[in-house]
């Protein structure tokens, strides 16, 4: 398993195509990424009924595949440690579960032991299948990695969170796991597929303002729960504006009083929108002891570790040659579509069918088409942010991992 | 505006349909009509810069629809408490917004007065439209209303809840604003769309188990916040068996501990499943002094008054004589799947297209086959529980109400 060396193009040839560029917005590269094969060693059930693992066990592996990117701010560290440590986690939880995953349909219990006949029947009714354990293992790695990061920032001394957007291969599925505002989508020739969801300030709006709610002196009196559609002043007092609150997908108007001029707990729009005027994601890792500038007001609360795993059933898919996963940091995403992206995919794919390092050099492109430099198009804007780009092709995959 | 009769079929002739059967599990049907005319008054801007609304002014007025199923629990007095009250709260919350609502895009000010120059900017950025506006009174409505039968059952010494469908159509737009467990369904020859999503503790097992994650002593000490594929017995103990808590969409493994044999919050499949073992669903109005059976746990905390809305805009639909929309409490859904019920619905007014009672007769006839009756066909099982259904013809409510 490797941490990426930061300001290179890293290339494994042939099975998929990685490419990182540095915006020199700071020293270090606060992207990180990490990828490998990932090995889940299963262990024999003992032989005694109520003996546990065994410690020493056949070798036996279940194989799969793991790209991660971790789009840091704050510095670097964050982002380094998870790149150096999140899949390990995984392949621990992974591990933990394992026999549970190679069954037919998870046991209520992991040692295989049946307590009660109708056992089955009850993980059956609650549709518990095989690949929950491994979303499950997921939303667990990332909690694990999130702990991990706390406490070693803490000891070194050092500050700063990351992003963390994950795809695992494995028993022919494959698993996005997403904390934050990178994106995976699947490119196929005539179907574009979007494989995670950004978690942001503005997307998350009602889970903060809920918390906020229940907790009111989590804003210490310093920022308005409230949202309106811009920051009020005092000309606004005494007026009836548009605003919403916790429990409202609708908006409605209020009379604004003297508190709903403090500014606001999601403040900005779109790429500007912030979280307590700090930070433009609302999930991800690290960030323990982030404050608002020149208060004592925590971040942490508001920010959660806890990613969303999507499942693609790649088995289920005739694949052509084609076909891949474009991962990537809001770099990218800021400044390309998903349809922008999946055209400069598939014409980049097609003029370049015989290059053996065509995934790569398509990583390559992508991050390019960000500087204002078009090698396969004149489409997009100009990226000012870290760029990280992961190509991987499904079908290469299919051949190459081999699942269990 | 009429609260309906509680056991009779009432009929409002070639506008809609409505059927009602009480199923004898109670004296009083729980479940609980409304509909009528939603007149909302429009009050011109006061002259002076300063001056609030008019409290008399130009008699002119906004017109709509509005259909309301209550489907009560624990006696029927909150369902008719809220037949009764939540249109004068939807009237009101409308009222208060109805200058905004008819404006091409709703003003920062409600009083049309700019303080900012770029404020029709900041909305515009915001994408607020009237409809959020109408979404937001909904939003209002079903809290206020909440309040009042909150109030009212505490001042009478009456107990129970009830669930909430609402539809209103306004402007040429159908907003559905659901709490609870009943369903709208859009009914066209090709095509049905869902309207509608179901609260209960199953569907918001994460945000009931956040809650008790945030709030271990809402639980007392007496329930497991923990989801297991079936309640846990002393056999269990110190096994590794399936659980998920409230950040994880997927399952892992845990080792049984002497709490997680409590009750669990959330118990039961389907049908079944309760909250605290008392209540199958999560949102609805009342039962403020909800307790569970011989403790001091309060269900309330964990139930919200919130409505989801879904928009159907109808102006926009080509729309054709026989596309209705059916709301109908969960004893209809318990017996017949959404495709179920449009096969039904379709043949129904093919047969029936001369009758001017056809849309009554359907909805009586929709009641008839979750009886075993079955008058459209052989579907469907027996529901032992009230039943009411609205048919809403779209066709006709385009030609009736007229918008504004």
């Amino acid at each position: 398993m490797n941490a990426l060396p930061c300001t290179s193009l890293w290339v494994w040839p042939m099975l998929y195509g990685l490419g990182i560029i540095n915006a020199e917005k700071s020293e270090f590269n606060e992207d990180q990424a990490a990828c490998g094969k990932l090995c889940i060693r299963r262990c024999e059930f003992g032989i005694a009924e109520d003996q546990e693992w065994l410690t020493v066990c056949p070798e036996e592996f279940l194989t799969g595949h793991y790209w991660a990117l971790f789009d840091g701010h704050g510095g670097p560290a964050a982002a380094i440690l998870a790149a150096n440590t999140l899949h390990s986690c995984l392949r621990r939880q992974l591990e933990a579960v394992v026999e549970g995953m190679v069954a037919t349909q998870p046991p209520m219990h992991l040692s295989g032991r049946s307590v009660c006949s109708s056992d089955p029947h009850f993980v059956e009714e609650k549709g518990i299948r095989a690949e929950d354990l491994v979303i499950g293992a997921l939303e667990n790695a990332f909690q694990e990695c999130d702990d991990v990061i706390g406490r070693e920032l803490e000891a070194s001394g050092q500050v700063g969170g990351c992003t963390a957007l994950v795809a695992v291969s494995l028993q022919g599925k494959l698993y996005v796991a997403n904390a934050g505002d990178s994106r995976a989508i699947l490119v196929r020739r005539d179907e574009i597929r979007v494989l995670s969801s950004e978690f942001t300030p503005e997307t998350e709006r009602q889970r903060i303002q809920q918390l906020a709610f229940i907790y009111p002196e989590l804003l210490a009196g310093e920022f308005t729960r409230l949202e309106f559609p811009r920051r009020l002043k005092g000309d606004d007092l005494g007026q009836k504006v548009l605003f919403r609150d916790h429990h409202m997908n609708g908006w409605s108007y209020k009379q604004v009083e003297k508190s709903d001029l403090k500014y606001p707990l999601i403040h900005g729009q779109g790429r500007q929108a912030r979280l307590l005027g700090t930070l433009a994601v609302s999930r991800g890792l690290g960030d323990h002891q982030l404050r608002v500038l020149d208060t004592n007001i925590q971040l942490k609360p508001f920010l959660l570790s806890i990613p969303q795993v999507t499942v693609l059933d790649v088995d289920q898919l005739v694949l052509e040659e084609e076909d891949v996963v474009v991962m990537a940091t809001d770099g990218l995403w800021d400044v390309l579509s998903n349809e922008q992206v999946a055209r400069l995919v598939r014409s980049f794919l097609t003029d370049n069918r015989e290059d053996p390092h065509r995934f790569s050099e398509l990583a390559k492109m992508l991050i390019h088409n960000t500087q204002g430099k078009d090698d396969g198009g004149t489409e997009g804007q100009v990226s000012y942010d870290d760029v990280s780009v992961f190509v991987i092709p499904l079908h290469s995959q299919d051949q190459g991992s081999g699942g269990h």
